[in-house]
């Protein structure tokens, strides 16, 4: 394919990408697919010649489309948003043009600078402490990583880093492998799961906190562990709070917890995955109080702030705490400006040494766009209208005595369940599925079984939400129905 | 933006795209800018109020390409190519359309399915041993990682779960701290970065094996470092073997060195990130030999084989060391397939077990348009274009006595040097990278500064080689007057 078929190619695809999202209400949220039902629509191997993008791009509605789960369906309400919009789209097309790889200054400056800035703008749209931002001779900064899972993983190995070193010059006689055995992280025990997978690929031990009856962890709990595992000669070196949990959006007790963590040495690492994007208004940028205690701090535009994944920010107060615990310099990346003084310049500016993988794509077009096609006030309308969205859901479920609500409604997702036994609330999110108008996913708090109702959707409205609860109650009666005529045959044999 | 709005910037987009493809040569490869040069360029915060495309299109020129450095010119040589074709670019619009996050098999059938047989496409490709592959029944399969340095990792840290079980079942009396601090992973000295620091996150100690006068490095070398450390109560447990190395593209004996390993109990991982795209031609196919003994094996389809960044292929003989590395598993990321007896259903189909990040992108869209619209022949076509463009350069330096080839050249990298100190190679170097009508990066072979000549842009043709040779030549002559004229002048003082 020549330039000039791309660009005939290229228009043909905006125009079905236009017309899948435009029309996407049509389709069925959740497909009809079993598993295994790709492989035998696609020959066993590659093409030895060329195939026309004709019978590419006629395979997609054959192929590919029976077996998507349309995520920007106004009728999707499971895990937590994957965010799009049109803006974040057209970035990406010129990221994918211009093609650079940008793991150092030199590799594409364009690349490493506009980043830079672009996460001192979005620290500063969600009013982060100076301390966090690169500015022109900071000492913190901006990332943008693949993933909440990788920004956890960075900030616990930065701290494991500088953990050893601390205690090796404060107990010489204890050795590398000595010191790895007794680290301890902690996180909530609503945490996401990457936290203790961060821990299990560290190589370090992690424990649950204990959150309290609104799930969030508070000082008390935190210092109870604490002191238990320093009475047994452990070393606690990592605690990982988080806002926003992923089972019912909780948030953790920052303002207790980090003058805790402060005073014990333990680095704090905030996960703000889904919750962050909210902190750019400021009725909800109280959520984020305590965040001065924090030595690194993470959210994912991608989930809830109309970037398309992946982008997930992460600032540090000290970047040499995480280029310190990395730092490997071949010679094929040196370049001769980086012995200058100049502040971009300094090997703590090779992106790479911030992050797992060597290359990077150039991400932060993506935020540069979205963040001047919308402007800020434009981000906070969407965060807004979620937000009104969940509470309307929220306000039909109150109005309904057979349900509950199970956990305060703070931002766009609302966990929910009927009345009665998990099975019965198992057997209610089968049928919810099964009848694939909308979908959701479950979690559990402590041992209850709960349905997650997520706000979505860029197009969701007020009456994708109605029709959402009407189905659900709709549901709701003829399960109800079945359930106790099945309980009252139960009881007659 | 609505998508009215987007069907015309999309469009816009897609010529704008292939205006600076088709017209890349005229720009100048390396950009101008000097470190912090963007900062000044742009405000302080980020808008309020939304800005037009048009505003922000035009900053494009202005802001961004300034400080691009062209990777897809076909005057750039340095590092290693970064694949950028037009179907990548669809695929990977298509990718951004869809928008899905296919964590889990349900987040999006499609996009777990079409990567399993992708992987399996692929690996046929460079006829890797069946067990290397999924098909419908196997114990092996591929995925696609964001870079080799994660597939290097993840590699790693099964290895390290899979020995701290064996050992722990041979010596109950270890700790797992006890293990950690014996275990010990090795590669060449020759081998990239990402392993030393995937040893670094894991907390395991890594060895430098030496390489030989071919900087490949054979079995007893591996053999003599085995039997020190062993020796002296040291675990062994991975191997990273290189095929391909990133300074001169040496490879190692895996032959040799396979049967080591697998007596030895060591994990074999095969690090191809460059050199794997040309196991697709049959001439080139025997450097793989070997992999038979291997545990996992990785390229990057988004260096050499017209996948836009980011494609890691990574293949695994049993995905349940995986798997079993990592497996966590919330109840939100279940779903009711999973306990049916189906094969792609089953947990070690989510993919989310296989990386480090839970989220993941519709990659394998890029390897499907990719494969069909080149055929397996229009993909030789590109890797044997480069080989002989790579000769062809050998080929001009052997003719100027001046210079010598530093390693022997396989695919498409040139190693060379005038024939003299490394200073004054350092001063051609200067003088080539700053004239920027081409651009290279250097290399150390020991203590030889080298000039690294790298075939990259999918678009290079002959002339432009012959036209980098003689630009070299030219400068080189200018550099030895000086050079003589300033020795002359230092004998006489």
């Amino acid at each position: 394919m020549d330039a000039a078929e791309f660009r005939k190619r290229g228009k043909e695809m905006v125009d079905y990408i236009a017309d899948y999202l435009e029309k996407i209400e049509k389709r069925q949220v959740f497909p009809d697919v079993e598993p295994g039902y790709l492989r035998p629509l696609i020959p066993d191997c590659a093409p030895q010649d060329p195939e026309s993008f004709e019978d590419v791009f006629k395979d997609i509605e054959k192929i590919i489309m029976p077996g998507v789960t349309h995520w920007h369906s106004p009728y999707f309400f499971a895990y937590f948003p994957a965010a799009s919009s049109f803006p974040a789209l057209l970035a990406d097309m010129l990221c994918g043009g211009i093609g650079c790889v940008g793991f150092s200054w030199a590799a594409s400056p364009a690349c490493t600078e506009l980043e830079t800035v672009m996460l001192d703008w979005l620290g500063k749209m969600i009013n982060l402490p100076e301390e966090f931002l690169a500015g022109k001779d900071g000492q913190g900064g901006g990332v943008i990583q693949g993933s909440a899972s990788e920004a956890t993983l960075i900030s616990l190995l930065a701290a494991r880093t500088k953990t050893i070193r601390r205690v090796q010059l404060e107990k010489p006689e204890l050795t590398e492998a000595d010191i790895m055995g007794r680290l301890v992280a902690y996180a909530s025990d609503q945490a996401h799961s990457s936290v203790e997978r961060a821990a299990l690929i560290g190589g370090v031990k992690i424990k649950n906190v204990s959150s309290d009856d609104t799930f969030s962890v508070c000082g008390s709990a935190l210092k109870k562990v604490l002191d238990e595992d320093k009475a047994s000669g452990l070393i606690p070196f990592f605690f990982c709070a988080t806002l926003g949990t992923t089972p019912c959006c909780s948030f953790d007790k920052l303002l207790e917890l980090g003058p805790i963590c402060n005073k014990e040495n333990i680095w704090m690492h905030i996960d703000a995955a889904y919750a962050g994007s909210a902190f750019i208004c400021p009725e909800f940028r109280h959520l984020l109080n305590g965040v001065e205690f924090a030595d690194s701090f993470n959210f994912n535009p991608h989930k809830w702030l109309l970037v398309n994944f992946d982008c997930s920010a992460m600032w540090v107060k000290k970047r040499s705490d995480l280029t310190g615990a990395f730092k490997l310099e071949p010679l094929y990346l040196q370049h001769h400006h980086q012995e200058s003084g100049n502040f971009i310049n300094k090997l703590d500016y090779y992106y790479f040494h911030w992050q797992i993988p060597l290359g990077r794509r150039f991400r932060s077009l993506k935020l540069w766009f979205v963040l001047r096609m919308y402007g800020v006030t434009g981000l906070q309308e969407h965060i807004r209208k979620h937000v009104r969205l969940s509470h309307q859901f929220e306000h039909l479920v109150l109005q309904d005595e057979r349900f509950e609500i199970c956990a305060e409604v703070v931002l766009g997702l609302v966990c929910f369940r009927l009345k009665g036994s998990n099975e019965l609330n198992k057997a209610l999110l089968k049928s919810i599925n099964e009848a694939k108008k909308i979908h959701l996913v479950p979690c559990h708090l402590r041992e209850t079984f709960v349905l997650r109702f997520a706000i979505c959707s860029r197009t969701v409205e007020s009456t994708h939400i109605k029709f959402a609860w009407q189905h659900i109650s709709q549901l709701a009666t003829a399960l109800l129905k079945t359930w106790e005529q099945n309980h009252h045959q139960q009881l007659q044999q």
